[in-house]
């Protein structure tokens, strides 16, 4: 089983990035794509992000070994149901969602008689739309797919190679417990980073202008997340509800408890955590998974 | 009243920095410097951090224009009662602390015939020590000064010239000020980032090389701010109590309100915030308070 044509649909961010690394890395597959948006459409064709965009997602699909749905996880099952009557039989149908559960539910509702292998490449940056795609995104990067118990495992191992050849690294997980994972990972973070960032800028005693000149303090790192796609989150988190809550929940009380020893002058809990947490960052570099330098090797920025 | 000679104690990243960046920006300074640790010491030497490293803080300060503590907030008055004896009277005495209400009182304690300028430079890194200073750390960065309102005008002219002078741009605030206006900007997202950190590392049915495998998904961001020093962060916090406690429960009623709406489902309310946090972003990049490349220019990194 090969896959020689593929099909994106949605040209954002993780869409034009899949097409570019596609043309770089696999330059014999096929292209096309669609997005429902008529000016992403004519600025993906400008930026060739495929190598043909389609005026309808029927069209884009038709000829498909490899259908990629790059869409927010909230608008995966319109985009199923859409393409459902012209898909190609034996097209495989998968996405880049950041919740798996739920897509691999919606997915297989809409297209019943399709394989269907949910997808997530671990990769993005805070930024959004046709412009955003780079053909590098998903290097070093993890892409997990987590194919039901009956998903044939050709199918299975041509998704594989194809991500590989894009240079991700490929785990296989179970979709629960994806969503358990990235929760901790990515979807907490991000919520964590949005909540602050709103709450910095409604209190009454700090203006708006201080908590912006005084960012580098180690606010501004939290800004760059919280300028991430509103509409892409916002579905991430309907969408994964269930284990979103459980971390939540155990994030709140680890936070009560640092605030009561804090409250009681405990420096030493405070230090114990401080101390065990530089560990997690060691292994992280360690294993390739941020860049090294200090501070990200951040330039110097302008006055 | 012109600062000829300035002795630093503690040569951690701060002090380290400050000596690297007098070097470079103001050759003229004579600086000498003193770190209670002997390996430190010895390490400062060998870099150079300061002209003359000294065998103790009293011999470092004997002959200072100023004299900046860049110790751990909690060492502060230590530091202070250290010298007391040995500084001559003429002397400003300042230091790099991140609160400053605190930092004040203790000095005035420690040193009440001199004069005495609490200085925050919003400037650092994840690392720490002798190894971890560089002459730019100032650059383009904001230091805020909270002198007493009895403080001497020339003196607070002075100090802020020096600071001018290696690439820092000096803001005057009222103490109180900068310790809630810090714990919005600084303190909290620390906080925030250990804590996350400790509770993906505690959780039963995520281990702990998943979380460092799919880190790039925001976790890794977190991680860089709480491999941060341990005693310095601990020290703020205990020193800092009343206002960190205060923007934590702010910061923690945003958060609960916002568990509700992933609860009920209500994708506006999550939808608006995240629109919202955006705009502050886009400020921050126009004032030049960080890289606007995508996800901080970050390099790509290996396998």
């Amino acid at each position: 089983m090969t896959i020689e044509r593929v099909a994106i649909i949605g040209l954002g961010l993780l869409g034009g990035s899949l097409g570019l690394a596609l043309r770089d890395c696999l330059p014999e597959v096929v292209t096309t794509g669609y997005d429902a948006d008529p000016a992403v459409r004519l600025r993906a064709q400008e930026r060739q992000l495929v190598g043909t965009v389609c005026g309808s997602a029927t069209e884009a699909v038709a000829a498909a070994d490899l259908v990629v749905l790059c869409v927010p996880v909230g608008a995966m099952a319109q985009a199923a149901r859409d393409i459902a009557a012209d898909l190609p039989a034996h097209a495989i149908i998968s996405d880049v969602g950041s919740s798996k559960l739920s897509v691999a539910r919606v997915l297989a509702e809409a297209l019943p008689d399709h394989i269907v292998i949910p997808a997530h490449p671990v990769a993005g940056t805070e930024q959004s739309g046709p412009e955003a795609g780079f053909a590098t995104l998903f290097r070093h990067r993890w892409c997990i797919l987590t194919p039901a118990p009956n998903a044939p495992e050709a199918a299975v191992a041509a998704l594989t190679t194809l991500w590989e050849a894009l240079g991700a690294k490929v785990e296989r997980m179970d979709a629960a417990h994806h969503d358990l994972v990235l929760a901790v990972t990515s979807h907490i973070p991000h919520l964590i980073a949005y909540t602050i960032v709103g709450t910095a800028s409604d209190l009454e005693d700090v203006t708006q202008s201080e908590v912006i000149k005084y960012s580098a303090g180690g606010f501004r790192d939290f800004t760059r997340i919280a300028a991430s796609d509103p509409t892409m989150w916002r579905d991430v988190f309907l969408s994964n509800r269930e284990a979103v809550l459980e971390v939540l929940g155990r994030f709140s009380e680890d936070l009560t408890a640092l605030q009561r020893a804090i409250r009681n002058g405990d420096g030493e809990q405070l230090f114990d955590l401080f101390t065990r947490t530089r560990e997690i960052r060691r292994s992280i570099i360690e294993q390739g998974q941020d860049d090294a330098r200090p501070d990200f090797g951040r330039g110097s920025v302008a006055d």
